[in-house]
Order: C-alpha cells, then structure tokens, then sequence
C-alpha cells in the first residue's frame, strides 16, 4: 500500500513511469496557454494573506464541493469570516475522496508551503497559522508563486473592450520574468450583449462591430495575443445568421493575424437562480449541458478552411461524450485543428485519461498541445503537475504491459514535447 | 486466481477494501427508498414455493438474457412448466459471463439458500429440488425473506388512484418489522391517459385533475409516503406546455408536503410490437433512448427553486452518457437535488463504478443517498451488497494506490453513510 | 515488465487469458462478413510488391496519423516516392503509443514477414529491402495472404448495379479454397443519387426502382449474398417519408430472401473541403458524428416485426455514447438483431473492451457474432487476432479476479464461438 501523499511517487505506480516523471515531465516549463488569472494581481504583484485569498475567495469548484457536502452559505459565499470558511473547507475535504480537489489541495500544501499531510478538521488551525505565518515572507505574491513553477508564458482571458493596460505593465516590469499575454473573448458580444457591443464600438470610436473587432484584435495582437477563446452553450452555426457570418469573420481575422481560435463547448451557465439573485455569475451553479451538434461543427471549420482562412484551433469539449467526436473532428483538419486538454468537470484523474486514451486513439498524443489551468487561483498550477504524473503513469501502463516497446528516449521526447513543447511550437509561430 | 463464488471476497481484492466491507459495509441495514415490490404480496405473507416463481415468473431481466441467448419464448412467457423455464434459465446462467444477472444469481443462492456453487445444466435439478424443499419451510415468505436482509424501510411503487388498503394492512400487521411505504407515481396522468385521469377524478370525486392529484397526495402522504416517482422517455418540459404546467404543480405539491421527487429519465418502452401483442408490457422489451435535454431539466427545477418550491429531487438516467449531466445538474441544486444509482441497464459492476466515480469526481459521494433495488423481486435485495463490495473496493483502491490515505475512520463512516445513513437522512425531514 | 512485441503473450496478461487464447481462439478461422477489398484484386490474385502498396496506397487511417503528426501532404497523397512514404510512416510509428495502428503494423509484420521488431526510421530501410525481397516470392499475392490467415468466408461491399463478375470468376477458380461474397450496399440509391439511380434502372430495364432493387437483390443472392450494409449519416426513418418508404421495402425484400441487415450509423464523412478537392472521397477526414435516434430506430426494427419482415440485423456505432443504446436496442429484437463489433474510430484496444462489456452487461456476448475488419488492406486480417486477445484478456481477467468461475470448457466454447461459430450459423441459414 502506498502513503498518502507521497510526493515522489505520486500517482505514479510502475518503474517507467517514474522514470518519465521525473526524468522528464518534472523539469519541463510551463506554457499556460488558457487561464483565468487577474492581470491586474500580477500587474501590482499581488500578495496574498491566508488559505482564505488563495483557495476560497472565488474558487466556485470548491464552493459546489462545500455545498453539495451540506455546508452552510454562510461559510461558502456568506458573511462568516475567513477562517470559518478554511475551517469548513477542511471539514469537507476528508469527504472528497476520489475528487480532484483532494489531490490539488494536497499538491498545492507540498508544492507551495512544504506541508506534508492530509488536512483535515482537526490539524486546520494548525495548518491555516504556519501557512499565514509563511505567507507574511516572500515568496506569495502573484508573481513569486508563477516563477516558483516556471511558468514562461501565460495567456490570460479578456474582454475585446480591454485597454490591456495592466498587460503592459508588466510587460514594462523588469521583475517579471515570464510573458502575460491577452486573450481575445469575445462572449459577450456574440451572446449579443448591448452593453458589450457599444462599449467595444465606442471604444473604437465606430458604428460597424466588425471594424471595431478588427481594430480591438489589432490592438489585442499589439500586445502579444497569441489566441482567443470562445465558450458555447450551443453552437449555433448554420442556425444563426448573424452569429454564423460573425464566426466566419472572426475565424478570418484570426487566421490572418495568426491568432490560435479556441472553442469551449457544451456548459449551461448560472443554472440556479437563488445563486444568481443572492451572488451573481459564477457561483458554482454551471454544468455540463448537450452534446455538440458535430455537423455544425464541421461545417464552421470546413467553411474556414475552403476560404483558405482556418485560423489553428482548439476544441474542448464539456459533455464527455464528445470526446470521440471533437478529437476525431479536429483530425479533419490535422494538425492546425487540435483536440484540447480535459476541461473543467473533466479535470480530474478518470477525465485527463480518457482525454489521453483518445488522443492515443483517435488523434495524436504526440503532437497535442497538452495542459492549460484555466483557473483563476495563483497555485492552481500544479494542475500541470497532476496531468503530467497522469500522463507518464499511463504511458508506463502502456510499457509494463507489453504494448509498446521499452523505448525510453521516444517515450521521453513524447513526454517532453506534450508537456511544454508542443505548445511552445503550436503559439510560436504567432508569438 | 480467486474463485467463485468467493463468499467473504467477492469483488474485494485488497485488505483495505475487506476492511471497509466487512467492518463497516456488511452490517448495515438496508433503507430501500425506490422498488416495485407488491404490497399485497408483502400484506398477504405470500409464500414462495421455488425458484421460478422467485426468479422466473415476472423479471424481464432474465427473460431479455434469455431470448438473446437464443431461448424459445415458450420457456420464457409461454406454456412451458415451471422446471422446464427454470432448466433453461440454468443453461443459459453460464453463458452470462461478465453479467449482473450472473452474480446476482449466485448472490441470491448464497444468501437465501446458503447453496454456494455455480448454477448450470448439470446441478439444475438438484438445486430445483433442494430449494424447493427448503421453501416449504419458514422463510420464504415475502415478510421473512425481507426481514432476513435486514430491510427497515420499502418505498414501493404505486398508482395515484391507489386506495393504499395493502400498506395500511402492513402497518396494523404487528409481524412486519419494517416500513412499507407507498411512493406517488402518476406517469399515466401525465402521458395523458383519458382512463387514469377519469380514474383518480372518479375516486376523488372532483372534475378538477390538481384537485384531484392534490387530494391523492394528502392520501399517500397520511399513509407514510416519502417519495414520488416519475418515468420520462423524454422530458417535454418547455415544451409541451399542459405538461409543463403540471410538472411544476406537482413539484411544488411534493415541496409543501416534503415528498422527495425521483425522476427517472431516458427509456423507450415496449419497443417489439410482437411481444406487446403476445404478452403486454414489461416483457423485456425496454431500452436505452436518447441522451436528456439538460436546459429542459435546469429550467424545470430553476423555476421551482425560483419559487421557493424546489421539493428534494434524485436524477436518474438510463443512457450512461448522462452521467455527467445529471451529476454536475444535481450539483447546480446541492443537497436538494441528488443524482442517484445506477439505473436498470446501468445497474452492474461497471456502471455502479461509472456512477461512483461520477459522484467522486463531479459529485458528493460521501453525501450520497446510495443504493436501491427497483426490483420486483423479493430477492434482488442482494444488490445492496452487490454494490456495497464495489464501493468498499473502489475505496480499498483508491487507498492501495495513495490516491487517499488510509484513513480507515473516515471511509468507514463514508461506507456507512453511503450504505444507510444517508437515505435515512435525506428522506428522514419527511418520515 | 513485458517485451514489445511479445509474440506469445501479446495483450495477455495471465494464465488463463493465456490458456483461451491458445487452446480456442488462435486456432479458429475467419468468417469476415464485412470488408472492403478489391473483388477484382482477388479474382486477379493481384501480387503485392513492397509495404507502400500493401499499407499506405489506400490506407486512410494511416493518412490521418501522418497529418496528425504534421507530416506533409506530398508523403501522404503527393507525388513523394513509395519509399519516401514508407519513411515517413516508419518515423510517425514510434509517435502512435496507444494506437491500434501500431499494433496492427507490428501484427502484420509478424504474422506476414516473420519481422518481430518495432519499426522506426532506424530500421525503416532495412525491413523496406527485407520485405520487398520477401514479395518477389510466393505468398503475397490477394489470394495468398488470406490463405495464410485460414480464411474461410469473406463478404465484400458492392453497389447495387454491380456485375459481380469478380465474384463469378472466384467461384469459378478452383485455386481459391474461400468463398468471396457480394454484399449489397445501396447508400447511393438512398441517398436519392440520380447517378446512381439512373444507372441501376438501366440495368435492369425498368422505370420503376423498387423493380431495380428486387432484381438486383435477386442478382447478389444467385452470387451468395448473405448480407447488405447500409451507412447512415443520420437515420431519418420517419422524418423523410421516401426514405422510410424505401427502407421498409429493403427490409422485406432481405427478410423474405434470408439476407442480414447491417446499419452502420453516425459518420460525418468528407469534412474537409481541401482534401475533397485535391484528392476526393475517403482521404481521411471523416469523423465521428451525432449520436443516433432511439426512437427512429425502434419505430423501423417495430414496423418490419410488426409485418413479419424483420431480417436478421446488425447494429453498428460510430459515436460510442451509442454503445447501450445499440446493445439495448438489439436485445428488444433478439436474437434476430444483433449488437456488432466495435466499428472504425471504436476499433482499438479500449473501444473493443468497452463492446465487449457492453455485450457481457446489457447484450449477450456468448452469442455474438464477433470481429470482422471492414478494411480495404489484404493484411488488416490481424484484426481478428487482435479481438481475439483482447476477448480472452478480458474474460481471463474475470476469472482470475473471482468473477467467474475457472470453467474453462465453457469459456473455451465461448471463445470458439464468439471468434468464428456464431457467425457462421447467424449467416448459414442464409448460405
């Protein structure tokens, strides 16, 4: 029987797959091509305080864990202070057993604090004191947490109206010695938001969107933006005039300026109205919706590609029942379309894996763009860190049981290139 | 190489997991809150007299196993004798391999008979005899059979227009040492049958159909009932509006009243025209239909939860590829709303695995309400056990592979919960 | 830790899966009832010169994993030498851990050249020159190489208006141990074609296309015809009244001549309009699309029971979230209908466990009709012995795990059966 947690082997169960780990994945950089971290934190190299700033400020993965294990609103979005809510968080932990927020936790108390145990209600006050007290030195600002991973290059997620001016700031900021990049999202304008498309037209001092769109992307592309994000309910090209010609715009826009278009498909958002009165979006009442309609899907991107103007893309799917479809979908248009990375619900150790097994099977493991946080926590980094145990534990499974040779330098270089290199050569040649 | 039927190890392969089951798991009682048991069956002491009326007599599980495996429809529903049909079940048992149908069986010959082989051709006739003889005995009558698992609460499955004399009969019986109570289904009043709507308006003696739901409501409730019950093949809220209108009445109905609201999505019925013809429905003919509208669902229970009136809800799904849905929907409502078992062509080894493994990752296991039967059959209370072996194993593994410490307390008080506790609970604010 | 390629143990990891293998599957021949090679090829027993011709001329799912991994257009379907293509394939290989294609490539190198090592670009030359002197020989002509695999019965697919000549002039040779059988495809003629419509009418001299079809039927029975074989983007029984129309007539005229129904659903085919343009059809760049309609399903398998015309069936997906539909579905009707093999992007080591389980769980495996290759390749014959290992695998697993009893007589007979008897005697009566 293995301990809990065992930083070395974590996860990792046969002799190959340690040697992957760490002869190979461990050391690797990290490309975080899609977060959701506040440039501005960044920017004014944030410092946090406690557990509280870190995990449970706006983290609504755990806040749907606290609640569905009963926990009081009081102690999630409530008024109860910040180290009732840590205290509650440690209370609920012990029960998520088999969750991927009982690994992260964990890895986050290793990889930031050297704490080396599982946190449950009884060590919490001991626990919350030395990480608080540790957290008074350096070393937990915005910035010291990325470079204690090795981040190189984050791309963050933006409003089209962005003045991206805290992206320049760092930019500017001699002490930051990674990238932050823009990401252009355009949501809220395709959702037809009002507000949105005035605030961006004003912006531009313009009556016609699309001038306003190219001239945001040209300012977006100014500032480093190497891709841009797309989240859909449904997808309604085909079905959408107005929405179908905006894609079609924007995928052109995007493939001239060499801007990465990714797609996230399938979430019902803000499902629970009480939550949506009492706290607003992003409550941690979002979840999983349809499955992707695949023949309006492919013919976007054939759309695309026959005009000579599919920009390279990435499909995430929410529902995992598209897993066959997206990753067989994007091997259409290999390899400038990719099959993306497990996503939200599907972030976790049963999830990555059958993204990886459908990569192996359907698509090209060694060639895919690997992981992204998508997160707006500063220590959720180590997402990295779980996916690339996940990753040489099943390459080693693959080993052990006699599928694929002993190969360790091909198996190596796989490991490598899916782990940072591949993004790295994907982004390049916009960056 | 274990062998089978391994009564103290069956499907527990590490001693974490035998810990869990044997320690914990084992002695628990059994609270089962969904079943087609018939009441009278139960208020009459009905007396078994061998293992086709056991087994054979109504459960188009076996029947469907049969047919597949070649069997002429008249060992099944036809003419053939009692031995006969049971001869050729035991031809078929074998052909099983990797089947729930399999295990139960043998579970069921353990448990009741104490016989612990493999049933096949050759033992068949002996085994018919030797249970048979047992059954003329004490104990193998619908009350002692029950008791002899240890059950404290049966929610059956009955027609609003139900006049409950048989639940009644059961609770003024002194012999009977658990709780039989009737559960609201009205699926033909929402299918629109002319006959059920004239039916429960005659009894109630109104001309208004809420009226009259609403009076029968009052009825199931003064007679202990806990839970309401409803099939959909699809979930037409939103868009078939008498429909609509009714569902969020009963919902709120079932809300004032503390009556939990099961919803059972996904079936098609009765598919072979030939055996609707030849035997009725229920022959065997049932299968997994389309995937669920999730909008539908979020803004059904949206709009209760809007108007306060959100009554406590288990979601149910017959296509697999629902799992996630239903668990992160059941999410967005948490703890009202929970997602349940594995239902009917879910209901084995892999996909109580499926389902736990849903609940860990997207869910709340340790707050879950656990296992139920949905059987006819007095018997099939070993799918309790069935399914506690699996989570004591999935457990155990999670353990032996450091995924979580071996933190034997906690788990334990997991598995208890998950086996009892948490039905007790959860239904308990209405008993 | 096991050698690749382990020739003997091959996926099999313990003694009993061992022991199904090579005492019942290994020996059993082939009934292939669903293929895509070349009549004429065989009828010409066409000699195969080197590894381009024999792997890459045709090979689209190999196409896909050269562009996967970026390898450029001229060595796929360009102008590059045959060689330069075998190169490049030869150093894509290493990349496809956890493909089926790299365990199909290693197969045939095997069980064809005798060559037991993994090819990369070092050896690429070396086997190149080793193989292709191999050619020059005896045994790699068509008929040769399905000799060598004790190939019993194959069924080609062939459009309606074909005059199976190819399949006259097999019959006729004596130095052909096999039976080569037309399958009637009509995908053209339902896809409302006018070609092809046009072209079956003139044929057989009549206006009236129901007569084409019948005596075209008539014509593939007189040549042995056991089977037909539909694909369907969507099925649109009951939304497009000709097509429903049409496919209640196939139905009857299949049933009254004893010939099986085969429906292939879910392919978005052609989505690139690239690779459409500059090399047509079947380039590569289709995908898995929608799941299939339940309902419509059931409506048509009902209509043809209801009349007495339902012809022996074959259910096959593409999208796998349809796995329990298929498999219930089937169980309705069985066991005239059948639940088939794992289809195309489901064809590798996970998509053939996860049919398997379905079978075991909610269909019947034991009277399956197991594998086929649905390949145009004249050695993707190691198909079979690729389902076969992963069949003995899994059951083995079974027994050694306490699932099953260790009744080898009965899982040998299984074996046997599932590898090659169920399939004969599903089409014999047919024969």
């Amino acid at each position: 029987m293995k301990t809990f947690p065992d930083k070395d082997d974590f996860l990792l169960d046969s002799g190959t797959a340690r040697e992957l780990y760490h002869k190979y994945a461990e050391k690797q950089p990290i490309f975080d091509y899609h977060n959701h971290l506040s440039p501005k934190d960044i920017a004014e190299h944030r410092h946090f305080h406690d557990l509280y700033e870190l995990w449970l400020e706006t983290d609504h993965y755990k806040w749907r864990a606290m609640r569905a294990n009963g926990v009081d609103e009081r102690y999630i979005t409530g008024n109860a202070s910040a180290y009732e809510k840590f205290e509650k968080w440690a209370e609920v932990l012990p029960r998520l057993v088999g969750s991927p927020l009982y690994h992260w936790t964990h890895l986050e108390l290793w990889r930031y604090f050297g704490i080396y145990e599982p946190l449950t209600s009884v060590n919490a006050m001991r626990i919350w004191k030395k990480t608080k007290e540790m957290m008074q030195g350096e070393g937990y600002d915005a910035v010291s947490l990325l470079k204690k991973m090795d981040v190189r290059v984050l791309c963050t997620t933006d409003d089209p109206a962005d003045d991206l001016r805290y992206h320049r700031q760092i930019r500017e900021d001699d002490t930051i010695p990674f990238k932050v990049l823009p990401s252009f999202r355009p949501d809220r304008i395709l959702s037809k938001d009002e507000d949105a498309i005035r605030e961006l037209m004003e912006k531009y001092e313009t009556e016609d969107l699309k001038e306003a769109l190219s001239r945001a992307l040209d300012h977006f592309r100014e500032n480093g933006c190497l891709v841009s994000d797309h989240g859909f309910s449904t997808f309604e090209y085909g079905k959408d005039e107005e929405f179908s010609r905006l894609m079609i715009f924007l995928g052109k826009e995007y493939a001239r300026r060499g801007i990465v278009m990714q797609m996230h498909l399938g979430p019902i958002r803000n499902n629970s109205p009480k939550l949506l009165a009492s706290y607003g979006k992003d409550a941690g009442a979002d979840s999983v919706g349809m499955v992707c309609d695949p023949i309006a899907l492919s013919s976007f991107l054939g759309a695309l590609e026959y005009q000579d103007a599919l920009p390279k893309t990435i499909l995430y799917n929410l529902n995992p029942c598209d897993n066959s479809v997206l990753s067989t979908m994007a091997g259409n248009f290999a390899p400038r379309v990719q099959y993306g990375a497990a996503w939200w619900f599907n972030d976790h150790y049963r999830g990555i894996r059958a993204q990886l097994d459908e990569l192996m099977e359907t698509g090209a493991l060694a060639s895919s763009v690997g992981m992204l946080t998508d997160s707006r926590s500063f220590t959720s980094f180590v997402r990295h860190d779980y996916f690339r145990r996940i990753l040489c534990q099943k390459l080693g499974e693959l080993v052990e049981s006699g599928m694929y040779p002993d190969d360790m330098d091909t198996l190596g270089k796989i490991v490598e290139d899916v782990c940072y290199g591949n993004a790295e050569s994907f982004f390049q040649g916009n960056a």
